[in-house]
This record gives structure tokens, sequence and C-alpha cells, in this order.
């Protein structure tokens, strides 16, 4: 990985990937699948595991289920180091727990949802939210990555509450995932807070991003396309950036057009013709295998043509 | 109570009371204020509680705690078939275990919110939610009162949704709490669904709501004005009915311009002289003393005066 930006050295930074979670046919993860492709991605250029992002259902996911799923990952030697797991919920009790867990295990970092079931709250409201969860941790090694994603929480983090937060815990909260999709969001966050750990959670306009200071990017299709997304974030400076980003871009266009969780479950099922790849839990659906099958065509018409193929 | 519509024997009928769930400086639940705003609802002419609705802050409750609570209340002398606590969360694992420790400590229903996390999920979606969670309680005595709260959840339950529901499983989907303020939509399940056991989620209209079957009524404003609301489900048929419709109705519109819950504990607050009453959890902020004041002098005014007074 090169230095996409100078950051602190704590500040994590270029790829991580929010691993889907796979199931067994009772809705139970499926430790092996899941532990195979958190493997797969480290191998191919990812940089970290954001575990338990939005693509990673975690919401779905119980309290208790993702504290076991976290450390069963570190047991089975995926280092704490490379992980950062998603850990806002909507209670903080749950919150807290979770991402005490994640501390104490050793992770990088957490990425951290707003409370999302109250909506229209006040900065002044998630200020308090964070604050609380941080002065309950009460652990210096914590370092939260602010989850901005206003399409689905419902709950936007503005410019000016970041501010706040990064004023009052300038050594905890280290950094953002920007989830909005829009652009200029990223850029004021770029601008605003030098040293800032800023990721987009699109590898749409990574290009744009780490030349404004970007620390890397999150995206879904990081699941399905991790070797190509890495080489644009390792290249940025070099004369192949901008083929990198297009060829990445192509990629990512393939998802444009369908739901993200399903078609991304889909691809892989196809790939490693596992059907028990397919499902989300509810109250997502899976994608039909014709629909899975085409995308997977698509994507090899992009050289991206199976996992074990882009693994090289 | 009167028999307010013919419903099934099972069914809950009459007012059931979103119980406000008060904290400590220290930001766990007070139990002994809760124990006491719970004794004193029933005391006030409330049929039920729905502890854990959206007025109890449910989601901002954690799992374990929201099943420590239900047992302690239990234990402290509520009686189970009079409670209809909250049990629905974004994830499966959570409210199968919530909604199973309804079940066992004998609860009358249980109200369930969708999985509100992902937005835009499908009807088949949403049943397969539902329908997952009555598999996995596995439980003949679970009675389910759906949820139907849009504006917060951002996830709607169709009438298409609640009749597949209904259809599926007829002795265990047996009511909705319609949150939505879209009477249109109270009187179609109501027209739809006969047997059903529909709350509205407001007494502003309930009068109406009663005289087209509904089984009674689910309110915030309940907290401060049981008796009040009760009186208009017990007289729907009587010659006070419009009088009493018109007088609950003046109290809840002294809510109508503020933020619901703050204003409630602000009045808790002001009531029982008890500034431990203020404060809610993150993410929603307390209501200042003087705005609390100034709610309590309003319903003064309309002889709401204190928890005390309106107890008679």
């Amino acid at each position: 990985m090169t230095e996409a930006v100078s950051l602190p050295t704590d500040r994590a930074r270029g790829l991580f990937v929010p691993v889907l979670t796979p199931f067994e046919a009772d809705r139970t993860v499926s430790m092996p699948r899941f532990l195979d492709q958190c493997r797969w991605l480290l191998a191919s250029g990812a940089d970290g595991l954001a575990v338990f992002g939005t693509t990673s259902e975690a919401n779905s996911l119980g309290i208790d289920e993702k504290i076991d799923l976290l450390q069963s990952l570190i047991d089975a030697g995926i280092p704490a180091a490379r992980l950062m797991p998603g850990t806002g919920t909507c209670a903080l009790p749950d919150t807290v727990r979770l991402t005490r867990a994640a501390v104490q295990a050793g992770c990088a970092g957490v990425l951290m949802l707003p409370p999302f079931y109250y909506k229209g709250v006040s900065d002044d409201g998630l200020f308090g939210s964070y604050d609380a969860v941080i002065q309950q941790v009460g652990d210096a090694r914590l370092r939260i990555y602010l989850y901005h994603f206003p399409q689905l929480s419902e709950v936007p983090l503005s410019p000016a509450l970041v501010g706040r937060l990064i004023a009052a815990h300038p050594d905890t909260v280290v950094g953002l995932k920007d989830s909005s999709g829009v652009f200029e969001n990223t850029r004021d966050l770029l601008e605003r807070f030098p040293g800032f750990a800023v990721f987009p959670g699109s590898e749409a306009r990574v290009l744009e991003a780490l030349r404004l200071g970007a620390a890397g990017c999150i995206s879904a299709t990081a699941n399905v396309n991790p070797a190509g997304i890495a080489a644009v974030i390792a290249g940025w400076q070099g004369p192949e950036a901008v083929a990198l980003q297009e060829s990445a871009s192509a990629v990512r266009a393939v998802f444009s057009e369908v739901p993200l969780i399903p078609a991304l479950k889909a691809v892989m099922a196809e790939w490693l013709a596992d059907d028990g790849w397919r499902a989300p839990r509810p109250p997502l659906l899976p994608m039909e295998r014709t629909a899975g099958a085409a995308l997977a065509d698509r994507l090899a018409g992009l050289g991206v043509s199976s996992r074990r193929s882009t693994e090289a």
C-alpha cells in the first residue's frame, strides 16, 4: 500500500472491505464461508476488513452474534489490527458492549453509525450519543470512524457535528466513512479536517478523493473486486491511475441497477458454485440465479471472472 | 372496560400505554420510577402497558436490558397478562430472543416493528421477517400486534402485507397499532380485516375509530392522560362520547408542537417534583424546565393538573 495521504500513524488507510456475511440454510452465520471470504479479501489487496457494515447485513445480526463472530474471526487467525468492525446500533448499551469488545480484541478501529431509529435528532443529541459511548467504553485505544450514510440511517452527520466530535475527542474520533454519495460532502470534510481519515463509501470517484487527501475507500463492491480497487489506491500517483479508476468504475457500474447485497451474494454463489452463498437474512431477499449468472457474465467481460482468478 | 368491539377473546383491547422509561443520572433505567409509573397507569384506567414502545425509547434500550426489565416488572407484581411489550428490532435473533422472553413470561401479546435499517424492502421480505420470527419463537401462545409507524421506521406495513400475515398465521398475527396518523389507513384496515385488533396510535380520532370497530388505543400521551383517554374508550357508546373525545383531544393538542418524548418527561418531572424524570437517553435531549412548566400549566388549565389528581 502506498501512503495515500499524510495522516497520523494510528489512522487506518487503504482499502477496507465491508465483508458480506454468508448464512447457513437455518439463517445462522456460515462461519466457514465468512472466514474464507475474509482470508481471500486480505490475500487480494484489501488492507483491512470493515466487518459488520451495511453490506454485511450487520443490523440484521444480533448483538451477541456479532460479539461472538468477531472473537471467532480473531481466534481463526484474522489479525485484529486489520479489523474495523461496525459497532453502531440504536441502543447505547449495545453499542458500548460491541465497541468495548472490539477495542479489547485489539481492532484497528470501529465504524460507528449514529443511533438511527429516532429521526430529526439534533447535533447536540448526536454529539451526546457519541460522547456517551466514548466515555462508557473508557479506553484510550478506541479509534472511531464515524459512519455517514443518510440514505439508510436517515440520520446524517453534519460537518459541524464532525468538527465538534474531533475537537472534543481528537485522539478517538479519527475518521469517517462517507456513504452519502455526495462528492462535495467528501471534499468538504477533507478540506475542513486535515489529518482526519475520510473514506469514500464507493470507488466510483476514489481517485479524485485520494488526490484531495482521502485515506482510502470502504466499498461494498470490494467484495468482488478487491484487487481492482486496491490497484487504484496503490497507483493513484502513477501513470496508470486514470485507467485503473476507469477499470474499477466499470466493475462498479455492473451493480448500479440491482439490489446491491443480494447481487453481490449471487455473484459469490456463481463464482464458488455454492448456492448457500445466495441468501441474505430477512428482510432482504435473494437474487434469482439467472440474474446472478448474468452479473457474473458481465463481470467476466470486464476481466473479473471468478474469485480465484482475481486472486492472482 | 366496555366491550369496544366484537373481537375474539384472546385479543387485547382498551387503552394500552407505551410507558415512558425514566433514567438515572448514569443513564441506566430508573426501576423505581418506571414501576411507579406502571402502577399509576394501571390504577388510572389503563387496560394494559405497551412497554418498550417508541415513547418508551425502546430502541435506545439494549436487548439484555429489555429482557431484564420485563422480568423485573413481572417480579414486582405487574401482571404479565396486562403487558404488550415492543419486541421488534432490526435483527432477527434479537427480536426472537425478546419475543420468546415475553411469551414465556405470559405477556398478553407483543407489539412488533419490522426490521427498520434497510429501506425500500419488499412485502415478500417483510413477510419473511415476521414469518421467521413466528417460526423461531415456535410457541402457540404468541400473539403479535404489528407496529405500523412509517414516519420513524421508514418501513411501512401495507394492508396487502397485513392480509398475507393474517392468512398465514391467523391465531398469531391478531392486531396492529397504526401510528401512521392517516385515518384512512386505520379505516381501511378495520374494513378489510374484521376481528383484527386495530389500535390507533393516537387518541385524536379514537372515537371515530371505535365506531368503526377499533380495539382501543395505544398512545404516547396516555402517559399523562390515562383517565381521559380511558373514558373515551369506556364511554364511546354513551351520551358523553363526543364531549369525552373533545376533552382528550384538547389534552393531546398541548403536545402537538413540541418534541413528544422530552415533553412528556418534562411534565412528569414537574408533576412529581422529580428532576430525575426529565432526561431521555441520547440521541434525544431533555426539554428545558421552563418549557416543561409551561406545558404543565396548560394541562392544569384543562383540568389535568398532576399525576395525583388525575388518579382519582
